[in-house]
C-alpha cells in the first residue's frame, strides 16, 4: 500500500460527516493511534456522563454554585423546569418582537425618524459573540449598521462616535452586562449617554439594557425609563451567552435568522450527545486537543478559517477555550495550571505571516483549518488560462498548507462546512462549546468559573483608589514618588505610575524628568 | 527592605527611558538575574557586530544572497552606495508628490471628479504594515477612505466591493507585490479590474503598482499605462517593507506624516545602535525573549496594547517575529526548529477573554504590555464620585493586570509611549525590527528568508493542476474519487477534495453522498 493510499484510508476511516448539517470533521492528520483512544476510554465515558448531568441541570459550576444552562437555549425542552423553559422562550420572543418593532418603525427616535445604527456596549462575552456573528453573517444591506464600545479606552470611544457621526440621533444603544456592574461597560454607557446629551438627545429614549434582573444596570434602566430591558439568566456564562438575549437581541436587530442559528446549534448538540466517540465530532475534537497537548495544553491551537468573514472565529474561541480551560486547580483542588492557548486569523492571508514558523519552526502547536465549500454567491471570472478562479486558489492554498504541514509532521484538524450561514455558524459554536465541556471533564476542571480575573480587578481598584489619593497629595512644590508614597504609606512604584499617568493627562500637573524615576518630580501648577 | 521597595528598586534600575522619543521599556517584571546577562554577554557582542555589518551592507540573507536594507530607509546616509541612497530618497519624494497631486486634484478620475477611496491590493508584508498604520493613525477625516483586498477569498472581495459601492468610480487601486507574482494579489487585481470594467470604468486609469522593476506586475502596469508605478527595491523584505514605497505610498495618500514616522524609526535605530546593552531597548527586548523561552521559543509572546488603535500591533508582530524567527535550520545548517509564537489583541478587553488563562493556567507565555500615557485628545467626564475617568480605568486595568500576573510568577514587559502618533509608531516598529535582528543573531539564524512557505505553495499549485484534470475527467456517468484517481494516476484523497470543491461551486456537477467518501459519486449533468 502506498503512502497516499494510507492517508486516503485514514481519511475515510476517521472522517465524521453530518450531511444534514453540511458539516464534516477530519482528524486524519492528527498523529494519534487507536491505542490513544483505548487508553482514554474511561475518562471519555465519564465526560459523557458529566455532560448528561450538566444538561439535566446539575450544579456543573460548583465554585459559584450554579447550573450551566447554555445548551438549553437552543433546546428549551432540555431545561430542568418550566420556569427556565419559559424564560428562554420569552427571551427569544421578546428579542424578535422588539426587532420587528424597530424594523417596522413602530419604535422610532424621539424626532420621529427610524433607527439606522446600533451601538453595542459590552465587553468579553457580551461583545465577542455579537462581533463574530455580525462579521460572519451581516452584510451591507442589514437593517442597522452596528458599532461597538468594547473597552474603556476613551480614544477608542471617540473614534466610534466619529464613525457614527451625525447619525447618533438615529442610533439605538444596547448595553449588555450580566452582572450589570462591569466597569468597562458602565464607563461606555456613561460616555454614550454623555455623547447623546451633548447632542441634545435624551439617552433613555435610545437605550436598551440586557442584564440580570435586579442588577445595578437593570435598576438604572428602570429608573430612567429606558426604551427596553431584556433579562439575562443567572445560569448562563458570558462566554457561552451568544444564544441568550446577549446575542439574540443584537442578532434580531441586525436581521440575522436566529431560528436557523439556534437550530444549527441544537442539531450539533443532538449529534454530539448521542453518537459514539468516533462519530462524535465534539468529543473527537476534545480528544484531539487532549492528544496534541498531552492533556496539559502543551501545544497551542492555531485556528485558520479560509474565509474572510470568519476572521473573528479565533478571537471568539480564544475566549471560549482559554477562559474555560485556563485554570490553576482541578475539581479536586490539585494545582494543575491547565489551559489551551488559541490564536489565528485567516487563510490564505496567514500563509504570508506565520505559516513559515508553523511549517519550519518550533513545533508547539496544532492547526485547525476551517474550510467553507461554497466560495462565492455569484459566478467567478477565471484568473488563469487553465480556467481556475479566485476561490479555487483559496481551496488550493488550504489543501497545500495542510499537506505541507503534514509533510513536516505538524498535526492539523480540518473542519468543513458547506457555507457560512446562521445555521452552520450556530452548529460551529455548539461544536466548540461541547468540545470545551468534554475536554474540561477529561482533565477534571471547572470550565465555568474564572477565579483568575479577580486578582487583576482588585489590583486595578486599589490602583484607582491610590490615583485619587496621589492626585490630592500633589502640591505646588515639586515632589518625588517616594515623598508622596511615604505620606500615603503606599507602594512607591505604584505612586510613580499614578503620577506619570496624571501628568500626561492633566495640564496642571508637571512631570520633570531626571536620570531616574526615583528623582523625577511632579508639581501642581 | 520590603517587597515593594524591592520591586521599586528593580524598576528604577532596569527602566530604559528615551525622553526625546517619549519612550520607555520596563523589564523589571521579567525574572532574570545579572547572571543571565553575564552568561549571554559574548553572543550579545556578536549580535552588535552582526548588526553593524548588516547596516553596512553585508549579505545578511546568505540564502538568497541579499543585503538587508530596511534600516537604510529611515537613514539613507547609512546605505552602502549612492545608487541605493538615491533610490530611497526618490521613492519617498515620488510617494509624496503623487499623494499631493491626488489631494490637490491634479490627478483625478477620468470623469473629472476627485478620488475619495483607496483600495490596497496586497497580502502579508504588502498589507499588514499599511493596515497597522491606517488603523493606528488614520481617522475619519483622512483624505481617502482605505479598503483592502488581502486574500484570495472571492466572498471577501465581494464584501469589500459592497462597502465601496457606488464610489468605485472614485477609488484609486494600489497593487503591491515585490515579486509581482504573488497569486493572491494577482487574483485581487484581476477581480478589481473586472469590477471596474463591469461598471464601465477603465482599470488602468485608477491603478497604481508598487513592485520590483521589471516584474510581471511592473510589465503589465507599463503595458496597460497605469496611472503610476513605484519601484520596490530588492534588498527589502516584505515583513520589513512598511518604510519603503510599500508603506509610504498608502501612508502619504492617507495623509500620514511619513517624515515623522521615518524620524521616529531613525531615532530608535540610533539609540539602539550606540547604547550599551542595559540602556539598549532593542537588545534588552531580544534578551528578554531569549530569557523567557530559553533561546528556543519555549514561551509565547502575548502582546496587549491598552489602546484600541493599536489592536493590529500583535498581528503585525506575528508576521515580523514568527516569519523571521520560525526557522528549521540555523546558519550552520543544524536543525534547530526555532521560533517565537506571538498573539494578542488589546487591553482591557482581553482581560475579559484569556487573561484568566494567563494568570491561572498553563505558564507557557510572557506578556508584553503596551502602555500609552495620553488617553484622549479632549477632556473626559468623570465616571465615579472619586473623580476618576474612563482613561484612568484603562490605566488601572493595565497596572492591575501586570501586578496580578507578577503575583502569580508570570513575567511581563511593559513598553510605554507618550502617545500614538506617526513618530512613536515609527519608533515602535523600529524597536521590534531591531529586536528581531538581534535575537536572530543570538540564536544564529537567518531572519530574512522564508524557505518554509515554498512547500505549501508547491502543494497548492499541484492541487490546482489536479483540479483542472479532475474537472475534465468528470462524465455523465457517476464516478468515485478512486475511479478518477486511477485514470489520472493521482492521490485519491486529493482527487476527492477536488471533486467536493468543484461540486460545491459548479451547478452542473452533482455530489452524491454515501456512507463514506470512498463511495461518494460525482456526476456531470
Amino acid at each position: 500500500m502506498t503512502d497516499s493510499n494510507n492517508t486516503w484510508n485514514r481519511y475515510q476511516e476517521l472522517l465524521i460527516r453530518y450531511p444534514d448539517l453540511g458539516f464534516s470533521l477530519d482528524v486524519s492528520r492528527m498523529s494519534f493511534s487507536d491505542h490513544f483512544l483505548e487508553r482514554i476510554a474511561k475518562p471519555v465515558e465519564k465526560a459523557f456522563a458529566d455532560m448528561r448531568e450538566l444538561e439535566a441541570g446539575a450544579i456543573a459550576n460548583p465554585d459559584e454554585n450554579r447550573m450551566v444552562g447554555h445548551y438549553w437555549l437552543r433546546n428549551p425542552g432540555l431545561a430542568p423546569d418550566d420556569t427556565i423553559r419559559e424564560e428562554i422562550t420569552a427571551g427569544l420572543d421578546a428579542a424578535k418582537a422588539f426587532a420587528k418593532a424597530i424594523h417596522h418603525n413602530d419604535i422610532i427616535t424621539p424626532d420621529g425618524s427610524p433607527f439606522s445604527d446600533l451601538l453595542l456596549i459590552g465587553i468579553g462575552g457580551s461583545a465577542l459573540g455579537p462581533q463574530l456573528v455580525a462579521d460572519a453573517l451581516v452584510d451591507i444591506d442589514a437593517p442597522l449598521k452596528i458599532h461597538f464600545f468594547d473597552n474603556t479606552d476613551p480614544d477608542g470611544i471617540d473614534r466610534v462616535l466619529d464613525q457614527i457621526g451625525h447619525r447618533l440621533g438615529n442610533t439605538l444603544s444596547v448595553v449588555i452586562s450580566k452582572s450589570g456592574g462591569t466597569k468597562e461597560t458602565r464607563n461606555g454607557m456613561l460616555e454614550a449617554a454623555h455623547a447623546y446629551e451633548r447632542n441634545g438627545l435624551d439617552f433613555a429614549k435610545f437605550a436598551v439594557a440586557v442584564t440580570g434582573p435586579g442588577s445595578q444596570l437593570d435598576e438604572l434602566a428602570k429608573e430612567q425609563k429606558w426604551l427596553k430591558r431584556f433579562p439575562m439568566a443567572d445560569w448562563i456564562g458570558g462566554r457561552t451567552s451568544v444564544m441568550s438575549t446577549v446575542g439574540l437581541v443584537p442578532m434580531t436587530l441586525l436581521g440575522v435568522d436566529v431560528d436557523a442559528f439556534l437550530e444549527g446549534a441544537a442539531a450539533m448538540d443532538e449529534k454530539t450527545r448521542s453518537l459514539p466517540t468516533t462519530e462524535n465530532a465534539a468529543m473527537m475534537l476534545a480528544l484531539m486537543w487532549h492528544f496534541a497537548g498531552n492533556g496539559r495544553g502543551e501545544k497551542d491551537m492555531v485556528v485558520i478559517p479560509y474565509k474572510d468573514r470568519l476572521v473573528l472565529l479565533s478571537k471568539y474561541l480564544q475566549q471560549l477555550v482559554m477562559e474555560s480551560l485556563g485554570k490553576e486547580l482541578d475539581l479536586d483542588g490539585n494545582t494543575v495550571h491547565q489551559g489551551l492557548a488559541v490564536y489565528g486569523n485567516k487563510g490564505s492571508t496567514d500563509q504570508h505571516a506565520y505559516i513559515q514558523q508553523l511549517r519550519d519552526g518550533v513545533p508547539n502547536f496544532f492547526a485547525t483549518f476551517l474550510e467553507v465549500r461554497k466560495t462565492r454567491a455569484s459566478a467567478s471570472i477565471t484568473v488563469e488560462k487553465s480556467g481556475v478562479n479566485t476561490g479555487d486558489f483559496l481551496q488550493g492554498f488550504l489543501r497545500g498548507t495542510r499537506s505541507a504541514l503534514a509533510g513536516n509532521n505538524r498535526d492539523s484538524i480540518t473542519i468543513t462546512v458547506d457555507d457560512v450561514d446562521a445555521k452552520s455558524l450556530g452548529a460551529l459554536i455548539a461544536l466548540f462549546e461541547r468540545a470545551v465541556t468534554f475536554y474540561a471533564s477529561l482533565v477534571n476542571i471547572n470550565a465555568y468559573h474564572q477565579p483568575g480575573v479577580e486578582a487583576g480587578k482588585k489590583a486595578a481598584t486599589a490602583f484607582l483608589d491610590l490615583l485619587v489619593e496621589v492626585q490630592r497629595a500633589l502640591t505646588h512644590t515639586p515632589q518625588t514618588a517616594d515623598t508622596i508614597a511615604d505620606t500615603l504609606e503606599a507602594n512607591p512604584e505604584d505612586v510613580y505610575h499614578c503620577l506619570a499617568h496624571l501628568a500626561a493627562n492633566t495640564t496642571t500637573i508637571t512631570h520633570t524628568l531626571s536620570d531616574s524615576p526615583a528623582t523625577d518630580t511632579f508639581t501642581l501648577s
